[in-house]
C-alpha cells in the first residue's frame, strides 16, 4: 500500500536546534541512543540507519553519498530549521506535538518552529522537567505541592495538549502512590534533578487526578529511548497499578517508543479503553526491522490504538525521514495482513487513516 | 499445506452459554480479553478480529456482514448450542477439553455439550474454583486441607481428565512451597474467593504430589488471557520451582496461551521432558500474526509438545474459528519451515497431526 | 547471498570428546539444552534440529538417513577427531575459540585439537572453573584472593584470548560489587562448586578491573544456553551495573546466545560500545527461524557488533553444521534487509564479513 498521500501527525518529536552541528560527531549524536563517544566514532557510521540516512540525504541535497559531503552541503542552509524548509514538504507532516522538557536553551520553542516551518504544532509538557522547574524555586515542600498542583491544573488552560513523563528513566515505571511525609522527607531545597522514587512518585499520582479532571492525556516514556534508562524498570506492565486505578480512566495514556516491549504494549491498548501506544524511535532507527515491529503491534491491538511518531529531535532529516520509514513499514505490515486475508482492502486504508493521523486526533482533540 | 482434512483435539476450551447474548455488548465480550465497557464500545469494532469474525458468520449465516444483521440471524436459532450444531460441523472438531470452573452457573456441562453437539467432551476441573467450593464448606483449616486432599486425589476417579490452576491471575506463577502454619493463617472461613498465595500456593503444592501419582496432567495458564492477569506474574519461567521438582515429573504440565511469552514456552517445552504447551486465545484472537507465533512455538520445541487450543467460550463462533484460524496458521508455518530446507514434507505432515490431535490423545491419555 | 565463500571465526565453541558416544542417547545429548533422559528418548528425534542433522550426516557419510545407520557409518571413524577431518573441511572454519571449562577431562585441549585437525585455536578460559580450581587449593579466604588476582591477571600472558563467565546459570547476571567481608564468610575451603552469589560476585568484581587492564575480552552467558539456567536471572539486562562502570570501558563484553533476549541484547550493543553479542546456540539448534534471529540482532545493532557462534560440543556435526544453518541464515537475513531498501549490496556484503570473522578478529585481536 501506497500511503503517502496521508498527512501525519507526529505525536511524540522534539525541536529543531538553533545552530547547526559542530562536528560529524555531533552531527551522528542525534541518529542513536548511545551517548557513548567510542560508539559515535566507531559504530554509528556502520548502522543501518545512519547509513541509509546519508544517502537519502545526500540525494536530497545533491552531493556525494559521504559524511563529510553532506555536512558540507547542509552548511548552504543558514540553520536546521532552514534545511526543514527544504525536506519537511517532502514529508507530507501535518501537524507535531513537541515534547519541550529536552535541551531546552538550545531548541527552538513550538512558536518558532511553527513559524520557521509553517506546521502547525502544539505543546507537550514534560513533568519532570516542570517539576524541577518548581523545585528550584520551593524552599519547602508544602511550597512544591501547592505549586505542583497549580502548574499541573493549568497545563490545559495554558495551552498544553498533552503531558509526559520520563519516569522510565528515572526511577522506573511502577509508579507507587506515596504518602506525602515520604515525599517530603525526599525533598531537598535546591537539589534540582529529580532522581528521588517518593518524590516523583508522589507528584505523579499528585498530578493523575488533576489531568484527568482535564481529560488530558499522558504520554509515558516505555523501553528503548533513552540510554539512561535501566530497561528492566521500563516495561509498559509496570504501568498497572496507573492503568488499573478506576479514578484514572479519563486520564489518557500514551505510551512511547515500546521496543522490545511491542507485545506487551499491545496487550495493554487490547485491554484498556484509555491506552494507546506507538513504536517511535526504533522506526526510524531499525528501519530494515520496522514492518516487523508495526505488524506486531497491530496483531492484538485494534487499529484505533496505535499511533505515530518519530521521537525525531535536533537535525530536520529524523523528522522527515521518520515519517518516510513509517509510511512505507505500516503500508507494508498492513498489506501483508491483507494478503492473510483477516483484513480487507478497505480495512487496510481504514487502518492506515487511523495510525497516521485519526487516533492522534480523537485523543488528543485536535480539530 | 491444507490441514481441513485433519480432526483437532481442542484440549483447552470453555462451554457454550444457555442463552444468546442479551446485546452487542455482551456479543462482542466474548471476542476480547477486555473487561472495558469503552473498549467494547469504541475499540473492538475495530480489531482484527472482530471485524473479520463478522464477514464470516454473516457468511456462513447467509446475511449481511454488518453486526445488527449477524445478531439478527443468529437468533432464528434457539440457543447457541443450536447455532453451533450449524457452525461446528464445518470445523472437524473431534474432541473437546473443558475447564468446567469459569462462569459456571449460566454454562452447559460437558454432558450437556456432548449431547447437544455430538463432539466428545471431557472435563478439567479448575483447582481453584474447587478450592474456593471446599473453602465454603470447610470451617477449619484442618476440615479443608482433609477435602481438599480427598477431592484432588479423586479427580480422575472421577471423571476429570485433567486439572488447571489460574494462579497466574490470582497470585502468581512463582509458587511456592509454603509451611502449613503460614497456610493455615489465611485461611477465613466463609471468605469464598481464594486470593491469599500462601493459602493458594500450599494448596497447590498439596495437589501436585496426588496429581503425579494419578498421572494427571495440569494445566496453568500463562501469559495474556484474563484482563486480571499481572503479566509480570504470568511469564512461564517463574514455574521453574515447580518443574525442576523430581518428584513431579509424572504430572503433565501444560502451558496455556502462552503469548507473549512464547519463546519462553518454546524453551521450557524444550528442556522438560513432562512440559507441553500452546498458543490459545491469541490465536483466534490475533488471526494475522498466528503463523509467526506457532513458528516461534515450533522453532526449539519438538512438534511433540504444542498442542491445539481455541479458549473459545460461550458463543459457538469462537471454537470453530479458532479451529480455522489454527489450522490455516499451522499450514503456514510448517511450509514456510519447509521451504527453509530444514523439514521435509513427510515430517511436516507428521507435525500437523501432532500438533493438531496427537499430542493430546498421548498426553490426556485419549483413546 | 551465497556466503558459503567467507571462512569464519567461530568465538565461542567447546572441544570434541576422546571417544564416540556410548550409546543413541549419549549421541543425541549434544544436540539439545535438555539434560532430561525422557527429554532425550521420546523428544529430541522429534526435534527440527535432529532430524534435519541425520539427513545431513547421512549424506556426508554415505549412509541411510536413520539414527542406527548414522551411528554405525561413524565408527568407521577412530574418534570424533578423525571424523572432524572429515566435516570441517565443508565448513570453511578459519579459527576456533575454545572454552575450556567444560567437561574438561574428556574433552581435546585447544593444543590438540590444533593438531588434530589443522584450524587454528586459541583458549578462552571459563573464570567459574578457575575460581573452583583455586579455592580447592586454597585454605583461607585471603589465599583465595590472592591466587585469583595473580591467575586473572596473569590470563593474557598465559595465552588466553578472552575470560567466560557463566554466573547466568549459577546466581545470575545481576552480579553486584560485594564487600570482602561477605565474600569471606560465604567462603568454605573444600568446598568446590562456586554456587555462593556473594563469593562469585565478589570475585567477578576482582576480576574486572584486570581484565580491563590487560584489555582482555570476557565472553557472558546469556538466555537459553543451559538447563541449570534460571532464565529470570539471565536476561543480559541484568549487567546494566558492569556495563555503566566507567571504570571498565576496555573490558569488552561479549554477550553469548542471548535467545530469547535478541532484542535486549542488540539495545545493549546498540548502546555501549565494548558490547557486542552473538546468537549461538538457538543457532543452530532452533534452524527453521535462525533467519528470524539475525534479522532481529541486526535491526537496532551495528554490524560491528554481532558475531558468530556455535556453541557446539563434543561431536564434530554441531561445528560442522552451526556454521553452515548460521552462514545460510545470515545471508537471508542480509538479503531481505538489502530487499527492503534500507541496505546497498556493497553493505550487505561488508556486513556478512564483519559478522563472519571481521568483528572477532577485531575485538579479540587475532591477526
Amino acid at each position: 500500500m501506497d500511503l503517502t498521500g496521508i498527512p501525519v501527525i507526529d505525536h511524540h518529536v522534539h525541536a529543531l536546534r538553533r545552530a547547526h552541528p559542530a562536528d560529524a560527531m555531533a552531527y551522528r549524536a542525534a541518529f542513536t541512543e548511545s551517548g557513548d563517544p567510542l560508539q559515535l566514532r566507531d559504530h554509528v557510521p556502520h548502522s543501518v540507519y545512519y547509513r541509509w540516512l546519508l544517502r537519502e540525504v545526500a540525494a536530497a541535497l545533491g552531493c556525494a553519498p559521504t559524511e563529510a559531503a553532506v555536512l558540507e552541503a547542509r552548511r548552504a542552509y543558514a540553520s536546521p530549521a532552514e534545511l526543514a524548509r527544504v525536506l519537511w514538504p517532502k514529508a507530507n507532516i501535518a501537524t507535531l506535538l513537541f515534547d519541550t522538557g529536552f535541551l531546552r536553551e538550545q531548541m527552538l520553542s513550538p512558536l518558532e518552529m511553527e513559524a520557521a516551518t509553517g506546521i502547525r504544532s502544539f505543546e507537550v509538557v514534560r513533568l519532570e522537567a516542570l517539576a524541577e522547574d518548581l523545585i528550584a524555586e520551593s524552599r519547602t515542600f508544602d511550597e512544591l505541592r501547592e505549586a505542583w498542583r497549580a502548574a499541573v491544573g493549568g497545563l490545559r488552560a495554558g495551552g498544553a495538549v498533552a503531558a509526559k513523563s520520563i519516569a522510565a528513566y528515572r526511577t522506573g515505571l511502577a509508579i507507587l502512590p506515596v504518602g506525602a511525609d515520604l515525599a517530603a522527607a525526599a525533598f531537598r531545597p535546591g537539589r534540582r534533578r529529580l532522581a528521588s522514587k517518593p518524590l516523583l512518585d508522589f507528584l505523579l499520582w499528585e498530578a493523575f487526578p488533576l489531568l484527568a479532571r482535564q481529560g488530558l492525556p499522558i504520554q509515558f516514556h516505555v523501553g528503548y529511548g533513552d540510554a539512561d534508562a535501566d530497561q528492566r524498570l521500563a516495561n509498559p506492565l509496570h504501568l498497572r497499578g496507573v492503568l488499573q486505578e478506576p479514578s484514572l480512566r479519563d486520564m489518557p495514556v500514551l505510551l512511547l517508543h515500546c521496543y522490545p516491549y511491542v507485545r506487551e504494549a499491545g496487550i495493554l491498548a487490547a485491554t484498556y479503553a484509555h491506552v494507546a501506544f506507538d513504536c517511535s524511535l526504533v522506526i526510524p532507527l531499525g528501519p530494515a526491522g520496522a514492518a516487523r515491529y508495526l505488524a506486531e503491534a497491530l496483531e492484538l491491538a485494534p487499529a484505533t490504538k496505535l499511533l505515530y511518531a518519530s521521537d525525531a529531535h535536533s537535525w530536520p532529516e529524523g523528522h522527515w525521514l521518520g515519517a518516510r520509514v513509517y509510511r512505507k513499514a505500516l503500508g507494508e505490515a498492513l498489506a501483508a495482513a491483507h494478503r492473510t486475508g483477516y483484513v480487507s482492502a478497505g480495512e487496510a486504508e481504514d487502518d492506515a487513516a487511523a495510525v497516521l493521523g485519526g487516533n492522534a486526533r480523537r485523543i488528543y482533540g485536535l480539530a
